[in-house]
């Protein structure tokens, strides 16, 4: 029987989910829950744009978007089990939400970076997740390519065949430019220094997540780290770039130069992450590096793609989730999560 | 306070992996079995090669290796809650071990190729082993590099970012001649084809673990495999070979080319593993190659290491098969090990 699954969220990627989820016979989408004046009260399959004839264009016809979760599971033909919620990067908005979901009796799993490994930069919000799916005896997680793979999962797998591991490093490496619009804009391509710095200074521009892989990577491996630092910096034209959506000036940016690191007691950097996204940049690729007995090093050529990664990073952690011990859980706590032929 | 470990077989895997055990504080070794006559009686100091002064040593000479598991547990200062087994690669010799084992209540981490994923290929003996692991309450695994990592675990870890597979490749070479003599052995270098030929014949030639490999990713992601093949071929050499431990005069053998694949219903092969050892293989590697969407691919440049990795693999999986539910466990049905700082 397939399981039923309720969307929190349809924004770009929760749209792609519930079409990915849709094709499939082994989930079935019961309610949607988007407040957006342009999608709530519409059906589900006009606002993930499923014509008719595709494949669950029928179901997501009979699935009427709503406002709230609370009107989406009263109109929901069976109770879900699982909430894929994708609705922000940041934990001071998710938090409210997947504490309401949890309440429900819902599973979930997350897009939210932050969401990722709360419990070192977060951990009242951690807790108060965590709580309230131990009270109702579901589980939660964030997940998704990075964080949830590359920077976390990825390198705590390769250390599983290391005797001994001095620090582990890992190098993202993203052409924006072949990417959608959204993260180009995301990446800041085509802004001037001066703005950059202004969003910079923001605290919500750049990338989500990297401190977060290296909280996680380092509780994984039983490294105290008594500090992670954060570091974004802005990739600079040297060159004008052009592409059909995107033109950058000499001196303008390109896009983000992130590094993420935690240091040991002993102030041995342990962890190094570093991430380049923007427009033009060569050879793309995820490395992952270990320093230790014996050295290892892995790459993923032209690297793990971003959006349909992420999407099915989320959908294929639902069994896992729906399995797993109540409570706030992270993607090393759970066996692997693995595509699985629907 | 360090878990008690007792060893099962003290070859060159499992003295190297007694050596490492001992140089960290989160394990004891407090007992170890061999009934090898120059083996049996003596300390584990000796027989595993600790000189005086090397960590851990004091400790390994209050153990004297003993020729059978009760002999050992009497011995035993502290009851061992989990044991490693590295006598053999095939389920035939070390079920009854194994048996023995959890009916006195031990965990087992085992480096028998056999055991990796012996629910298709030999599945009255997988019940057996799971029904004493149940009975005993305790779990049993089989792991390594290969199997237990580059064919398995690493490419059902890969599939976790991928909305659709529809095939896993896996290609390992390793240069035998960078490795210890008993591998080069193992591959057969330097023997002639007609002797290649006539121990393939005996089916206990070439590397064990392959097709179990093929089962484990087959079950992970839900193909139904109604054909599993295996193909062992020699390695020949074009010109001649030479190290200061191996000779092969061209025609002669420089190790092995293995081939396992699984095939489904509808005749579409799935999976393809292919494994080249031999002395003087050029560029050493493991790629692992999903096609699907997106396709990806992994690589691991030199390949993972054999015996370090190997003796890794089996230490790091200790946590995850003390906390796992009892039974015959496989390393994808485990939250991933990983090393952990002693």
């Amino acid at each position: 029987m397939a399981t039923p699954i309720i969307q929190l969220g349809l924004g770009p990627i929760g749209q792609g989910i519930v079409r990915h989820i849709l094709a499939r016979r082994d989930y079935d989408v019961v309610g949607a829950v988007d407040p957006a004046p342009d999608k709530a009260g519409r059906s589900l399959a006009e606002v993930v744009g499923l014509e008719a004839g595709a494949p669950g264009a029928d179901a997501a016809r009979s699935v009427t978007v709503r406002a709230s979760l609370d009107e989406a599971l009263a109109a929901a033909s069976v109770a879900p089990v699982l909430a894929i919620h994708t609705t922000s990067s940041f934990l001071s908005q998710v938090t409210p939400q997947l504490v309401e979901a949890a309440d429900r009796g819902l599973n979930v799993v997350s897009t939210c970076e932050e969401l990722s490994y709360p419990f070192h930069h977060h951990p009242d919000q951690a807790r108060a997740i965590d709580e309230a799916a131990r009270r109702a005896g579901v589980s939660v997680l964030g997940t998704g390519v990075n964080p949830g793979f590359v920077m976390d999962l990825l390198p705590v797998c390769l250390t599983g065949v290391a005797a001994s591991v001095l620090s582990v490093h890992v190098d993202r490496v993203v052409d924006a430019g072949t990417r959608r619009g959204p993260l180009k804009k995301k990446v800041g391509a085509g802004i001037s220094l001066e703005e950059f710095h202004r969003r910079a200074a923001s605290g919500t521009f750049g990338h989500i997540g990297l401190v977060e892989s290296v909280a996680m990577v380092g509780a994984a491996l039983g490294w105290t780290l008594t500090r992670i630092t954060s570091d974004l910096r802005p990739k600079v034209a040297e060159e004008p770039y052009e592409s059909p959506d995107v033109r950058v000036a000499p001196g303008d940016v390109l896009g983000i130069d992130q590094v993420a690191a935690g240091v040991d007691p002993t102030g041995a950097e342990r962890i190094r992450f570093h991430l380049q996204m923007y427009v033009g940049a060569p050879d793309p690729h995820d490395t992952v590096r270990l320093e230790g007995n014996p050295p290892l090093e892995l790459t993923i050529p032209r690297g793990t793609p971003g959006d349909v990664a992420t999407m099915a990073a989320v959908i294929n952690a639902i069994p896992q989730v729906i399995e797993a011990a109540p409570g706030l859980r992270t993607v090393v706590d759970l066996p692997v999560p693995r595509w699985r032929r629907p």
